[in-house]
């Protein structure tokens, strides 16, 4: 199974498309950018979303459906969000077909032309704030805590499974307050949502921050984002929380009587993840001999393998172990295909991810004991069959930590400090990873670091020391260093 | 808030309009024929497909994700579905919009038109088939069970919120198999979830039946239905299960080595309910107060309201009930907001379809109990204190079996036997509901039928007795009467 992928060292981004493709994550479309996500992968994608979603509504909000489609003129309204989003998107401007009259297939039916274009949605602010008009008339209408789990459409140039498709999944909250404070501290407060669920959750570390200018969501005052380190050094975006301030209420006209009996202009957010994140969690964790998924996410937890065939008395075993995983909340794959042969499953199983297999052997088990394999480091051990339960649930929790200190060590060694021109030009060219520079708050400056080292600045990042100095390419004053790397 | 309902007796389709509204199920959208699900219309679909998924992954399928457009070629492939599909949908013709260079907005790209023109999914069998050629070689990668979540688009003429909308959501099963008796099975088996999900989660029974030739699904060999009865007395089709054949493994060329070593092409099944059954869901249990739901389906099942208002007495109670009822799996929502009346409250929880409220006032605790009310039938009864908790779990229970048998009562009283021609019109005429009648078996009479009575026939239903008898229409032989009835 293993063979056929090609090893991280030799080609990192062919060596991510052998792992979708090896372990059943995702498939090419006939249609241009847009790809078929397959069960394995689409388990992921579940186990993502239960989880969120629950964090969502802990977080008191509930979730709601908006139309697909966003009238032609809606972009329009908000100047910043045209520029952004306006581009490259598909847009539906008829709605019927018919039989070609010369007998030669199906056309588009001409007297079917629509009024006004519709655009597949890029993001929803549009449509959304423009239902919010009818929703909000007063303070006690406030706040409206939505969320919306949809596919949405940018017709990229250049795609990559998970990380960049023109079609992809995603969940985008937006939120209407009557506050500025409250909508800041909602922007916040799901910037801490993502911050958990990928440190938690995915066992990928992060660093909170807030994008420059040059980088915000067109629309947005404050955007707040959560930055990884994949194992090539580059940065992902993988979540980002917007303040948007009154820009959408007031291009939609959304106001509302405060509790002083003024009318007033809403505050607003919006944040969202995506099914990229299927594409950072192959990129932080996994390893030549295909996916490593962290227990939390994981769509089997636990695969047994019967060694060198089942029988009755490796089957009564296995069941057993089976019954009771399962019923502390794990899930067990016991695989009895006798096509197969075990080397073939422990590569298949390596392939997919799976965290913990357990090999039942005929021999092992007139010595009371099973052979245990952990997937993130490759270890082994025999463990006393009545250990085996509790031996298991504590090793999925051991896994999950390692493979979140394994790649924060991994961030950090590749973590630099650049303290003028060359060294960060040096590092970016030569080292990689992520580099802490002073920068002089400019656009201008911003750019032109892009355009000598297509490093692009991550963010301004939210913890760590705040120190003042001079900027690596200007040498003009900076009120502190911010992250710049190469990103996806 | 039980205001500005329209009576459902002066105007059933003002009625139903007036609980989605009232209710907060769904809104307008400013797109034609899309509407907006609002959180507590979303709510209910969240809980019809949380409990779908777990039964189609308990009969062994997977979920997966397909793209959202499909090349206007695939639609021409299988003959009988491009006549069924290739209509009314939404065409995408461009990928960019830019600004008019006359400064007055933005407009369609030119440059930007696409080689082929995309559809936005009606359906998706012709781009899952075109993938499951590159899935499936020989019989041991089948069979293939798989189910998507999505959002369609078909562009219907008239529009109805959650009944018939342009975009709507749903679930699309796609098997492969590699029998003609093993798809048919399939089939069968998912016709079966969809009636057990119908009468033991929606409290609606169902008549279980296969389409005719004229109402199958296009290029399918045998469309399984089950078909409602709403309260005005017209049938509502609930969902449908395809037993596909060969015909989109042919036209999209899909075969299999099969254990013969012999090339086969392979066997398919489609099937799929929407939000549609949450018009359903309202159409057969909602009355003049509002919403009734069945408790299984009951985003809130127990509202608990403080008369006249929350003090630390009644919260001390109120509490203690939501946190047992809360460790029994009930979702319970304590109303404490004292803006608002207790009168309001009650109406307001009715309006929402709250299966069962527990009204806590000062003075009935002195006599230590609380007063219980039933949705379904507004009765009310005190309970004593220590009683409350097992009273409104069999109550939940209760109700949820009544709704069921008040339908099915429902649909008995209006379902008649139809001898001759004068009979059946009559019937359709004046009193509605379903009528048993004999049939020819041609489609030609079943359109002249349709044509004179605007009944359509609904199934040939596959339970019930079966006697040979003459067609009510041409006096023409028929096996066996079948169901007619105007439809939603």
């Amino acid at each position: 199974m293993s063979k056929g992928i090609t090893k991280k060292e030799e080609n990192y981004s062919q060596w991510y498309n052998d792992i979708v493709k090896k372990a059943g994550l995702a498939d090419h479309s006939p249609v241009r950018g847009c790809m078929v996500i397959k069960p394995h992968g689409y388990a992921i994608w579940e186990n993502i979303k239960a989880r969120l979603d629950i964090m969502f509504k802990e977080t008191g909000h509930v979730n709601a459906y908006f139309p697909l489609f966003i009238p032609k003129s809606f972009l329009s309204r908000e100047a910043e969000h045209v520029e952004g989003f306006a581009k490259e998107c598909a847009v539906v401007t008829h709605h019927r077909l018919m039989n070609n009259p010369d007998g030669s297939g199906i056309i588009v039916d001409p007297e079917a032309k629509l009024e006004e274009e519709l655009i597949v949605r890029p993001t929803s602010e549009t449509i959304i704030w423009h239902t919010y008009k009818d929703w909000i008339q007063s303070y006690r209408d406030l706040p409206l805590l939505i969320n919306q789990w949809a596919n949405v459409v940018r017709w990229e140039m250049r795609t990559r499974p998970f990380l960049r498709t023109a079609e992809f999944l995603w969940q985008e909250g937006h939120t209407a307050h009557a506050t500025s404070e409250e909508a800041i501290l909602e922007a916040k407060k799901m910037h801490e949502v993502y911050t958990r669920f990928a440190e938690d959750y995915m066992a990928m570390p992060v660093i909170k921050g807030v994008k420059s200018e040059n980088e915000r969501f067109a629309g947005a005052i404050e955007t707040y984002t959560i930055e990884a380190m994949m194992q090539d050094k580059k940065a992902l975006q993988a979540g980002t929380s917007h303040f948007l301030g009154q820009n959408f209420a007031r291009a939609f006209d959304v106001k509302f009587l405060n509790d002083q009996n003024t009318d007033e202009f809403v505050w607003a957010t919006s944040w969202g993840v995506s099914t990229r994140l299927v594409g950072a969690l192959i990129m932080t964790h996994s390893d030549d001999n295909g996916l490593v998924l962290p227990p939390k996410l994981a769509p089997i937890q636990v695969s047994i393998v019967p060694i060198p065939k089942p029988s009755e008395e490796i089957d009564k075993v296995a069941f057993d172990l089976k019954v009771k995983l399962e019923a502390g909340g794990y899930t067990v794959f016991y695989d009895t295909d006798d096509k197969k042969r075990p080397g073939f499953k422990f590569a298949d199983h390596e392939m997919k991810g799976i965290p913990v297999r357990i090999a039942i052997g005929q021999r092992d088990l007139a010595n009371n004991q099973v052979e245990i394999a952990r997937r993130d480091t490759g270890e082994k051990v025999f463990v006393p069959l009545d250990n085996v339960v509790p031996f298991t649930e504590n090793l999925l929790g051991d896994i999950q930590l390692n493979l979140f200190q394994r790649a924060k060590n991994f961030r950090e060694e590749n973590t630099h400090d650049a303290n003028n021109w060359e060294e960060f030009s040096d590092i970016i060219k030569n080292r990689g990873g992520f580099v802490n520079a002073h920068w002089d708050g400019t656009v201008e400056t911003e750019l032109k670091i892009k355009e000598k080292t297509k490093a692009t600045l991550r963010c301004i990042p939210l913890d760590g020391e705040v120190q003042a100095g001079k900027c690596v390419l200007t040498g003009k004053p900076s009120k502190r260093k911010v992250l710049f790397a190469k990103a996806y």
